[in-house]
């Protein structure tokens, strides 16, 4: 059984769409290598590199670069909930196979659920305290996550 | 599917005992709360309150307190994988509901393994890092898990 979960939103922060797609469709978007490079973060930044090893335990990587290949950001997270069309849960404060990492900053939480002919798109980024979160915040939290959602609403009408 | 566990010697400290016990009856003695109070200390230490909710993203917590009261030390754990009577997997690197820490310093994998009439007892703590392990053998990783293994295999003749 997956955890209850419930946003605080003293500590967390929450984005939600209305996308225009089958909630299968953005599930295969966000869990096959190929399709996440297209779209997971924020243009003109690239995504040059990502591995997917979709289980609890498993390794979600993406290497970013920027534009002019000056700033690169290879980020190792950690599955840890996985419900196919429904939820997609990981985090940075876990390496694969669960080992701390030295860098925690957030636990992701995805969720689709069926609106309509579209779906319900709710993404939330889980801090361990207020101050982590409102530094997200001011970081750019909602222009970010937007943007990355914006770019999986049209990515998805092209495959 | 559990994450197939592979512990890294640079990483990882691991101790193994077999306890003269079936690993139903370790396990119960791993899972409930009033069981857990009566072993998972190093005695003259004491737990004197423990919680569990015994899911993936669920709360483990144990407050221990030192003989003359004047330490204590009330730890926050989450589950992160649970196999009945074979596996038991929780991290300080995530609070209840995945939520990232603010001290993360181990995962703890404990095994159990039929081997013979008794139980193949293996407790895993798994590091960020060479660095973090070796300190963490400093301060007597295998004389306090070592001594915790004894009093589980003590408590379990009780129950």
């Amino acid at each position: 059984m997956s955890y209850p979960f419930k946003p605080d939103p003293r500590l967390d922060l929450t984005l939600e769409r209305k996308l225009d797609a089958p909630r299968e469709l953005l599930w295969r978007a966000m869990t096959v290598p190929e399709h996440v490079k297209q779209w997971f973060t924020p243009k003109p930044w690239l995504i040059t590199d990502c591995e997917i090893d979709l289980r609890p335990g498993g390794l979600f990587r993406t290497r970013m670069q920027s534009p002019d290949r000056t700033e690169v950001n290879d980020r190792r997270c950690c599955y840890l909930d996985i419900v196919e069309n429904e939820r997609l849960v990981w985090t940075d404060a876990l390496l694969p196979g669960y080992r701390p990492s030295g860098e925690p900053f957030i636990t992701a939480v995805i969720s689709l659920k069926p609106d309509g002919k579209g779906t319900r798109y709710t993404a939330t980024a889980i801090h361990r305290d207020a101050a982590t979160r409102n530094n997200h915040e001011e970081m750019g939290f909602f222009d970010g996550w937007g943007t990355v959602a914006d770019q999986l609403a049209q990515y998805v009408k092209t495959i």
